[in-house]
């Protein structure tokens, strides 16, 4: 299944126990309902708290057997207005939301203006002064490419490896608004909410556009900057082998294959 | 001042009593705390409940002085986040944000898809089938220029005259979104809303293009379509005459000119 969703009030995608609203949690009750049994859900990405979702893809185990169109019309009227179902896609006992995907796709949005917005305040990070984007896609393109992101992870990453390979790393300007899309075979924790600090810093004149380099070299993490906030953050996207016949994606970086299922 | 506002959880503009949330009354509280005594604010288009702004022009009379930035950041630290002043400036007494208002700027937003959205929930209407582009965009072009626009407007509408003159009417596709602008030198109660439902019923082919002009002939709300949705409705500039020196505007087809205050 794809789902869209938007992050502001959740505590992230994870079930965290009841205290806490996670997106897992109302997804697994919505499914249970239309599955008419108890569902665990898998995602390609464990989003954190106030993070979106244009596409997040999930996968679940079930014995029921309902038209697709009930999964997604059933499922979508058993969610709370702030997740829904795009699609769903019947797959086989190899696919896995999180192991099987091949490259994901994020969207950091910066909203710069001297004064904060109404309409735009959960949706983006706020910078009131002008950025300069020269340096920042000069920096940008340093981390093009496979490399230990060591100094770009959190602390409490858990990940094996700090090595991964970014595909493209474009800054697209569009009047005050700065698009950061960013696509990698994968992330670290924490990874793109990093890049988007040390590029923001760089945009602002506070450090070099050598910065990043610097960063991918010395591998530490307290060397790095600031943490930009999660409401700037979107997963786009994630690619998957062709094989698994899922509908083509949200946005044009995806390299999922256009589909007659549920395009546009 | 300028100001933009998230519509969703607000009974609309004008002040109502204290069982409402309206736009009007946090606003007032807000200056009145910078201005330091009670204020009335008079605005350029008193928007429904669900209607967003993306700059809703407003004045107040003061004897209060302070520096612009003061009115601006001021004010913002006084509202709830779903409110924002985005300008302010000094204008002499012959300005009224409503009766000098030469122009005023909306957008419609139509989300084309099979699935509900949640980013979108209350930022567009949800059209859950495709809508054909051509005839409305030959029904839109009927409604240019000057005209009876009785078959638009609401039954309860109290303004004079029902004619007004239409500047231009276009409708923008970016993937899923449909955006519907429309400049006029005045609107009449409901007009955006009723234009937005007819113009959908022909996209969706359940009417002919010719249904606009038909409308304009008979002079006859009851004649006309349903009313599309608050949400996809957003108020987003206005125009006035270039001696009050307001800044530039938020949206290209505003007519105000460029001035160093304010502008991007």
């Amino acid at each position: 299944m794809g789902l869209e969703y938007d992050g502001r009030d959740f505590s992230g995608w994870q079930e965290q126990g009841p205290a806490q609203r996670t997106v897992q949690r109302v997804v697994e009750t919505a499914i249970g309902r239309v599955a008419a049994h108890p569902v665990t859900v898998h995602c390609a990405g464990r989003t954190d708290a106030g993070v979106h979702a244009l596409e997040q893809v999930i996968h679940f185990d079930t014995a029921a057997e309902r038209p697709m169109r009930s999964w997604v019309l059933g499922t979508n009227s058993n969610l709370p207005p702030d997740v829904a179902v795009r699609w769903a896609v019947p797959v086989d006992d190899r696919f896995h939301a999180r192991f099987s995907a091949t490259a994901r796709h994020y969207r950091y949005r910066i909203l710069t203006r001297p004064t904060r917005s109404a309409l735009s305040r959960d949706r983006a990070v706020w910078i009131h002064r002008p950025l300069d984007l020269a340096p920042m896609r000069e920096a940008a393109a340093a981390l093009l490419g496979e490399h230990d992101f060591s100094s770009f992870r959190a602390l409490a990453c858990q990940a094996k490896s700090p090595v991964r390979e970014v595909h493209y790393l474009e800054l697209a300007r569009d009047g005050e608004i700065i698009e950061l899309r960013i696509g990698a075979n994968g992330f670290l924790h924490h990874m793109v909410r990093n890049i988007a600090g040390v590029l923001i810093t760089i945009g602002r004149g506070e450090a070099p556009a050598s910065w990043t380099r610097d960063l991918l070299v010395v591998r530490d993490r307290t060397r790095g900057g600031v943490t930009a906030p999660p409401h700037g953050l979107y997963l786009a996207a994630v690619d998957y082998p062709d094989a698994f016949g899922l509908p083509c994606a949200p946005v044009p970086d995806c390299s999922r294959t256009p589909s007659p299922m549920g395009c546009p």
